[in-house]
């Protein structure tokens, strides 16, 4: 039985896209429903997206933000007021045109993010520099009519959390962008053990109405990339879109200056596809809903029940603990929790309860160790903290393993066929046709312009051989 | 100012329904949109919602209901596969008829609620006895296209959570039915300081599609109840129309037993016209955004903005306190903060801090006690445990007072011509004619019927005369 299981999961090499998807199924994460390309999201998969809020819900609140909740319908006429934001997103909308058998003097849209009601609401309360900033936030969910939908990681509706914050200056809602995608770059490291790449996205990448684009982008275990969330700097061009103005100290009337910023349930899919591994999943221990499973062996032995009992009760006030006393056999339960991720595994058997203690096994590199019940605590605690930083290590050293410097376009796609995919870095003189040329004739596009590193001298753009302005992260995409 | 602001509000007995939507607006709980009978809920607002959630999510999981969620849309089809469902809803849902550009295949409507959609995933998941029962809960925002609609009343869209119970057996059913019904009536009690009527609604007044429908309806400050929860049961009638089946013990298929029960954003309503006063909102402390504010009095005094800080460091592990510096005039201070409904004010003054204390103010009786800095967070918490109990009496003592026990129509007209409005207990034969009867001739409706009074041998229905069957509550309804 514990056998076939793990055999129900494709492997990794043999398809991956198919690998994620028998994730995504038999780890019970979600269920496909009658209504196509949306999802739905089941107690263990919501559990992660649950865990993911805490956190993040307390980083923000920790940087002044607060949350509100706009209604989830944009009228048409709201949605057409700043020009390139609904010629963004007009394609991609889901269209509300009854109510009953009544039919609406106005469609409205399902929104597929907030901007435009965000707006309309700033332009109603704020009318002096007293009023700003306000750093708001939402947790809702969002419709976009995608042609082809993938569990997580595009699908018609999904789950997200949407900053809005508007200021006073340019300056501080440049730092404001700039501070939040560290918060989600930061976040990652930290709770997801998934090192991202900090970037800003070129002019052609960038999210419809917004002055500049910023995101982080990590490396999936098949060399493609996947943008793991956004930061957006807006000016003032929304202010002026919806008449949006503050009076300032000096009683003159000025445009205030927006962001906004997001992360969605895609995360879950980036945990999948960067931890995962051919028996399931691999679970960060920050997000992980079961953080430590008990599991008695040689249950019906005298005493080993009782024992598992009373761990489970010494452990449950300090992690998410669960104890299975089900009649499946040890091996079953052992396959099953390794393909839920669940970090940290606890064996007790009669000849471990002699030696006095039981064995922890971890599930990112399958190591065993024994230990004393006394001290059990600590061992856990300890544990969890060894699976977040080999988890990250193991990530890390993916992403520096595939991320290649190249120099020319023939460097590109011989680096490429020679070591698989991954995140290319070339410099890129920043014009619009070099951008798409290098996509067409590699197969990579760019992710996003490095933050950190900048062009030399004598670097030349990967394409046109001309002067470089950026160096650019390339890659293929989710 | 401070006078300014408190004229503001109406008066509640000037104005009811003015004075209602007053606070809404002033304490900054909602604001319009033009998204026509939809709101946006307000940082002040959403975090009294998220309160809410924070203590119910937790009773929700001590019983054993994990969080899921469900796609927003519903097809056409699914949503017509219970036929008395879909008549109660369909003449009330958002269809949602074009993609981008394209039209769809088959509308969807935006939920109106969920029973349909968990019905289908039901039917995807559930094989064998094994598989149950399934405690499910989710917290999402609804769509019900109503015709007037008022801020957390009755809007198109509202935030609510919906429980979704599946068992082998229909007593099994029940008893989570009942449970449910219970802990919403606790939770109002022990966290809204606010007692409620617990009752079963009559046939005419079910839930579309449920076998029976309990509710507990609270009485509002105007004399009409307000519904502020719902706990159905639904026997196997939507096992049936989705054709959910289950193999039992002894291998027969079988079909399941369902509840549903929900409680929304109504309930800030309920808190807002159950305590509120002339002064505006008066806030249970369980959920209060803010539970004790601090204000410095002559803050220009040496010393006193530090104690201010000071008491502010000691404070803020154990509740949410808000330090209020601004250079707003104290007499200012007091009445936003009264307005919004802070339920404890401590004033710090430099005659209080030469005594060597503070003074400490409870909103729902406009009390002061001077209390020394020693013992200061044992004074705090006892005040809001004062303020919560307060609250719960002065609520108690109102519907004690207008609840009535009536004989006849005549009795009812006059009794309620004489005390006001209020609930009506009066029995009934169960006659839907006689019901009718009774809210045409008295304009008071069924409410729910007791759950704890039986109609003697000689009481009679007070419409026909005839054989009584119930005890019911009636009243005007909101």
């Amino acid at each position: 039985m514990a056998e076939k299981l793990v055999k129900e999961i494709t492997s990794m090499d043999e398809d991956f896209a198919k690998w994620y998807t028998d994730i995504c199924k038999k780890a019970e994460l979600i269920e496909y429903s009658s209504v196509k390309g949306c999802m739905v999201v089941r107690p263990y998969g919501y559990a992660i997206w649950e865990n993911i809020q805490k956190i993040l819900d307390a980083r923000f609140k920790q940087t002044g933000h607060e949350n509100v909740c706009m209604p989830m319908f944009i009228p048409e006429s709201l949605l057409n007021k700043e020009k390139e934001h609904v010629e963004g997103f007009a394609p991609e909308v889901a269209w509300v045109t009854h109510g009953g058998d009544e039919k609406l003097e106005e469609r409205l849209c399902v929104r597929p993010t907030s901007e435009t009601l965000f707006c309309e609401h700033y332009s109603n309360i704020i009318h002096s520099y007293r009023d700003l900033p306000k750093l708001y936030n939402q947790w809702v969910s969002v419709v976009r009519w995608e042609k082809t939908t993938r569990p997580f990681l595009r699908s018609r509706e999904f789950l997200w959390q949407e900053g809005h914050t508007i200021h006073q200056t340019a300056e501080e809602a440049i730092a404001e962008t700039e501070r939040m995608l560290n918060l989600y770059a930061d976040f990652c490291r930290e709770n997801l053990a998934m090192p991202v790449i900090k970037g800003q996205k070129t002019e052609s990448d960038k999210f419809a109405g917004a002055v500049s684009t910023y995101a982080i982008e990590a490396l999936m275990h098949d060399g493609k990339a996947l943008q793991a969330g956004t930061s957006h700097y807006f000016g003032d061009g929304f202010a002026k879109a919806f008449d949006i103005q503050f009076s300032d100290r000096d009683n003159v009337r000025r445009y205030p200056h927006q962001t906004s910023w997001g992360v969605s349930t895609r995360l879950i899919g980036a945990i999948i596809m960067a931890h995962g591994d051919d028996s399931g999943l691999v679970l960060p221990p920050d997000v992980a809903p079961i953080q430590a499973v008990i599991i008695p062996v040689a249950a019906h032995k005298p005493g080993v029940t009782e024992k598992a009992v009373q761990i489970d009760g010494i452990l449950k006030d300090s992690f998410r603990v669960k104890l299975d006393l089900s009649d499946n056999s040890p091996g079953w339960k052992f396959s099953e929790y390794e393909m839920k991720g669940v970090p940290v595994r606890i064996e007790i058997g009669p000849r471990d309860i002699e030696k006095g203690g039981c064995v922890i096994a971890t599930r990112h590199d399958g190591q065993k160790t024994f230990v004393p019940f006394e001290g059990l605590e600590q061992a856990v605690k300890d544990a969890l903290r060894r699976v977040h930083d080999g988890m990250y290590d193991k990530a890390l050293d993916n992403l520096n393993r595939h991320t290649y410097s190249c120099t020319d376009m023939q460097d590109i796609t011989r680096t490429l066929e020679q070591n698989g995919d991954g995140f290319v870095k070339a410099p890129w003189c920043g014009s619009e046709e070099c951008e798409d040329k290098v996509k067409e004739q590699t197969g990579v596009g760019s992710r996003c312009i490095s933050l950190t590193d900048s062009p030399s001298e004598t670097d030349r753009c990967v394409c046109c051989g001309k002067h470089a302005e950026h160096i650019v992260y390339w890659g293929k995409a989710y």
